[in-house]
């Protein structure tokens, strides 16, 4: 049975959320297929049944995952004879550290300088839970948010100094070979992709070439997204 | 014939630099021994002979290593059949990341919140060239960079976000065990302990309490160096 995935959604089928796209690619780094099931922001009663309210969600014929980290652990465990994820058990460790920079850097990083082209390539029927919900975390109105974004990514860039340093002395972060750290971090800028215009990194940066290259792993995963040019 | 690395040492035969602290837990993982000899910065024609004048310089029989991250590759390749400091293929490219993050983000975190300490923790001889080389770097005296500390502080301890949501997940940044990930981040901390009294976490801090499990790795290794209490 094809395992399924619920995933969030935006306006013109845009499957935006970070946390999605890492569920995409540990699939691709097992070589797993499975299908992508699109919810909205205010369509949580599809994946009640998983007992909490956030994707991804994956279920496997009996057994239902949520969390992408837990996830991709499910996905090394229930099939170890394919490419593993996580590699050998001291990897995990420092992958988890890579996955909480991602998340604390990165992604809350590029929040507020997409916050208002997300709110404009969401359904209308989402715009009310997005508002109300992002405006208490960030502690403004999106648009007044939305208008620092030119200063703010400054400061932003710098955040990314240990990740470009790394990319000056390897190709992935992973090493030689894009790896699930590299998902895990490019997942940030994949989401920005399939929402916004905003010029994130400079073309200059060696980040902005690892990501162009990030694009294209596994068969054009990434690409194959619609999004706008970096 | 015994291992030597040429170590920075400051005033009281304080052993500081969080460089030559990786080394000396990467020696400790190995299992190897090494006679470590001190140099103050105005002795820099100790270390001539590497080619360049940075420690920690690693001299085993007629090979002469310098730089804390090959001399861990190095001790791997030379004694491969004792533990392994790196693992297997896909570690070395995020701990790379690591490291990368130790030196950006804690290491240059914590250098303008000790800088007056380690001013006054060497010996009158270096003081001349710390404050010439500092003060460019830093781009202000190193008596005005100090006055910001507090302030300061709080931004550091913010920035160290990752590292806190990774320990509260598992207890070391390499998992179950510390691993070389932790002792690259963990020699930061080593550094300013030695040379500074200043409260750089709050004592609720789980890094707080990593720190101190740090202290007493490798036999007491860290530990055993005189320095300031946490």
């Amino acid at each position: 049975m094809t395992m399924k995935v619920y995933d969030l959604v935006g306006a013109d089928d845009r499957r935006f959320s970070p946390y999605c796209w890492r569920t995409r690619f540990a699939l691709a780094i097992k070589g797993l297929e499975a299908e992508f099931i699109p919810m909205q922001f205010t369509q949580k009663h599809l994946i009640e049944f998983s007992g909490q309210d956030r994707v991804p969600v994956l279920v496997d014929g009996e057994t239902c995952v949520h969390d992408s980290w837990t996830i991709a652990h499910y996905l090394d465990r229930a099939y170890p004879q394919r490419p593993s994820i996580f590699g050998d058990k001291a990897d995990v460790g420092t992958l988890r550290f890579l996955n909480m920079w991602a998340d604390r850097v990165v992604l809350r990083g590029i929040m507020p300088l997409i916050i208002q082209d997300i709110f404009e390539h969401i359904e209308p029927a989402d715009r009310e839970y997005f508002r109300t919900s992002r405006e208490k975390t960030w502690g403004g109105r999106i648009e007044d948010i939305h208008t620092e974004r030119d200063s703010r990514v400054v400061g932003f860039r710098k955040t990314l100094e240990p990740l470009r340093a790394t990319l000056a002395e390897q190709p992935f972060v992973s090493g030689d070979q894009a790896g699930y750290a590299d998902c895990m971090v490019f997942s940030c800028f994949q989401w920005a992709r399939v929402m916004s215009d905003f010029k994130l990194l400079e073309n200059d940066d060696p980040i902005f070439a690892w990501r162009d290259k990030m694009l294209d792993q596994f068969s054009g995963l990434a690409k194959s997204e619609p999004g706008y040019p970096f």
